[in-house]
């Protein structure tokens, strides 16, 4: 398996047909870097650096697992009020890898603040001292494997020196393509809003694939944006938005050591100041980040491993919102259901089988279901003008809706999951060999 | 697919080598019957009659579903002292049938009790008059069908008059063959124990294959015994035993509407009288059950859908027991721990990444984690003298343990699982059509 930027970036019959990648563009106060540290047999990038060079607000959520990765440990003791850099590598997750996994990342903080440091004394005016304490590290890939710490740390010199101060698409799908593992496709999104009437961006890169799972959803994601906001807004604007994407979506229901998400600003942009996350001025701005995370989120589960279909299932009418997600979810991460839909049978049963897994109580005279279009069964029978071959027909799309109505209340949820193909069997049957 | 006994009788070859079913052979009191009644396209036994000509006492356990199966429903009302019939049904599941499901339970036990009753007025001295309310349902099939009354309705007495009262190997094998819907392979157990000084029968069949997850863990089990027990008793070993079998075994971990496992005492045995559960002369008995329990249910997972390897997760060293299944169920229900094992890779790491999942704290410098006699991980690193090429040798076997010492207390607990394969996706992607 090679990577080629072309195949993404010349030929658009080559993206997805579900959800597409965006172009990116230069964003004010992210610089980065991409390079090969000869991490997997073949070659490709698998470090990658984002630089901010007056360093960046940021908030971020982590994996919910009770055995958390290396970097993760890392992550969470950092106290610096900006970061100055973003350090993601693939291969190697860093996890279960115990003191010496720990102590590899303080090695390579070091190294990378001084490189960094050196680099802000022959660019910056007011050059800044950067401490190894200013550094994010995200790690993906093989789980309790021996830290590759040599390999990474004798690349930081290459990486420093590739850094790109202005960015363009094309460094953007190197960086995403740096993260990815077994994903086939770079994730990419991008939305542009306000906030007074300033123009803001907001960018965001993604890897998914495998351990899917709220709740936190993906693997990685970053969103960068060139407003500025402290990091106490930001981390209200992520906790609000990452519920109703990456930890709404699933691909195999298994949840990884090492999920992250972060939002970095470079605060490059002047608009009116923003003291709180209530103030109406934020609407629009927390609105496009929901945008970009949500596309991110639907680019992760339609690129899940072995993915032929997108699945929407949206349940209404519940009593609380909770009770919506927990439904949604059982249905999401039901390998019959799963199954049925890679085989385009409209096999509803199976989603009612997934309904009464929610360990809620359910009232079948009041209960119904429909895919897409297509109402299936309604309050206690068969709809009346059911036509299974319609149904079958719709099975054959790239995007499958299934509504479920409890008939209990008033709250929704929407959970996005894929089907589940012999790819996905293929894929994770065969993963280190 | 067609299904011959005769496959499964005369060469043992074909026998599931993971696994076997075992030869039953005459007990007391219990009649058997099957016939096919047309409800699959080919031809082969649908409808499975246990009839008890001087009745049975009882007990069952249901699934936890809260969407049940309209014979759940009738059974779950049924207060009779005794049973004198059991009709299992595939092919249909009865379940989201509404009214008009449970309606035809209704005409299907009027019209078998008195065709029954007509048999006790041929054969008994003191002919009984059998109720309706004095016949349980088993069903199982596709979920949301249209039940078909009419074509199991004109069955009836084909059924009754094929009641053999005499029971070998092979009238065992047609009741097994006759329950299972896209199982491969029959499954019976039996074992003899005894009360006192008397010998005493238990007999077993079930069904798996598909929608396999605690709790209750199979499609349908049902238990036979010739033992003198009361269906209060009967209760209470049922309930003892069926924790660590049926509710300890996981295909998919998709629960079903129609789970089902009964136990029946045709107290033809004359044995010292047992009035509690607690009586020490129950011992053995117990056992019994419990042994044949777990054979059914290993049975089960052997043959799950596309099974190839039979996996034993062994959760060692827990504060409690409910910590140590929780933990070895998440393990059994990872795909992606069951897609390693289905590609014979010892892929350690995804083992460690379900533990997390378990919303437990785990302290990793205590965890320990082998597969087979092979120690991988071991508190905090990887085993000094680990060696990856044995561990590959070992999972190329038909049946994988893996152990998970959790280090913090002293409670266990053994749950079982099958790998998932690209069978199990074919199976599932096709089933109706």
């Amino acid at each position: 398996m090679k990577f080629n930027i072309n195949n993404f970036i010349n030929t658009s019959d080559q993206r997805s047909k579900i959800v597409d990648f965006q172009d990116l563009d230069h964003i004010d106060g992210v610089s980065i870097s991409a390079v090969s540290a000869g991490l997997y047999k073949y070659k490709r990038d698998e470090l990658v650096l984002f630089y901010f060079r007056d360093g960046a607000n940021y908030a971020s959520v982590y994996t919910q697992s009770n055995l958390i990765s290396e970097n993760l440990k890392w992550n969470k003791k950092i106290k610096a009020k900006k970061i100055f850099a973003l350090l993601i590598n693939t291969r190697n997750a860093n996890a279960l890898t115990g003191t010496e996994g720990y102590e590899a990342l303080k090695k390579i903080s070091l190294e990378l603040s001084s490189k960094l440091t050196e680099v802000q004394k022959r660019d910056e005016d007011k050059p800044k001292q950067i401490s190894s304490k200013e550094i994010l590290f995200g790690c993906t890939g093989t789980i309790g494997e021996k830290f590759p710490l040599e390999k990474i740390k004798n690349s930081l010199p290459d990486l420093v020196n590739k850094i790109k101060y202005t960015q363009n698409k094309l460094i953007w799908m190197k960086a995403a393509m740096g993260i990815i593992t077994t994903d086939l496709k770079p994730k990419l999104s991008m939305a542009e809003t306000k906030i007074g009437s300033s123009t803001i961006k907001v960018y965001g890169i993604a890897k998914g694939s495998g351990m899917i799972y709220p709740n936190m959803a993906t693997t990685l994601g970053y969103i960068f944006t060139d407003a500025n906001l402290s990091s106490s807004i930001l981390k209200d604007i992520l906790k609000n938005n990452i519920k109703t994407t990456f930890n709404a979506i699933s691909c195999d229901g298994d949840t990884s050591t090492n999920d992250m998400v972060s939002i970095f600003s470079t605060s490059k942009v002047n608009h009116p100041e923003i003291k709180r996350f209530s103030d109406s001025r934020l609407k629009n701005f927390n609105k496009a980040v929901h945008d970009v995370l949500l596309n991110l989120a639907k680019q992760v589960v339609s690129d899940g491993e072995g993915a032929s279909k997108l699945i929407s299932i949206n349940c209404i009418n519940c009593k609380t919102e909770k009770d919506a997600k927990n439904i949604s979810s059982k249905i999401a991460n039901s390998l019959l259901v799963k199954t049925a839909i890679a085989g385009e049978d409209p096999n509803w049963g199976r989603v009612a089988m997934a309904i009464g897994n929610s360990n809620l109580k359910i009232n079948d005279q009041k209960l119904s279901i429909s895919f897409g279009p297509y109402k299936i069964y309604h309050k206690g029978s068969l709809y009346k003008s059911y036509d299974e071959k319609k149904v079958i027909d719709y099975m054959k799309g790239q995007s499958i809706e299934i509504q479920v109505d409890i008939g209990q209340g008033i709250k929704n949820f929407k959970f996005y999951t894929m089907d589940l193909t012999k790819k996905y069997i293929e894929i994770n049957a065969d993963y280190r060999t």
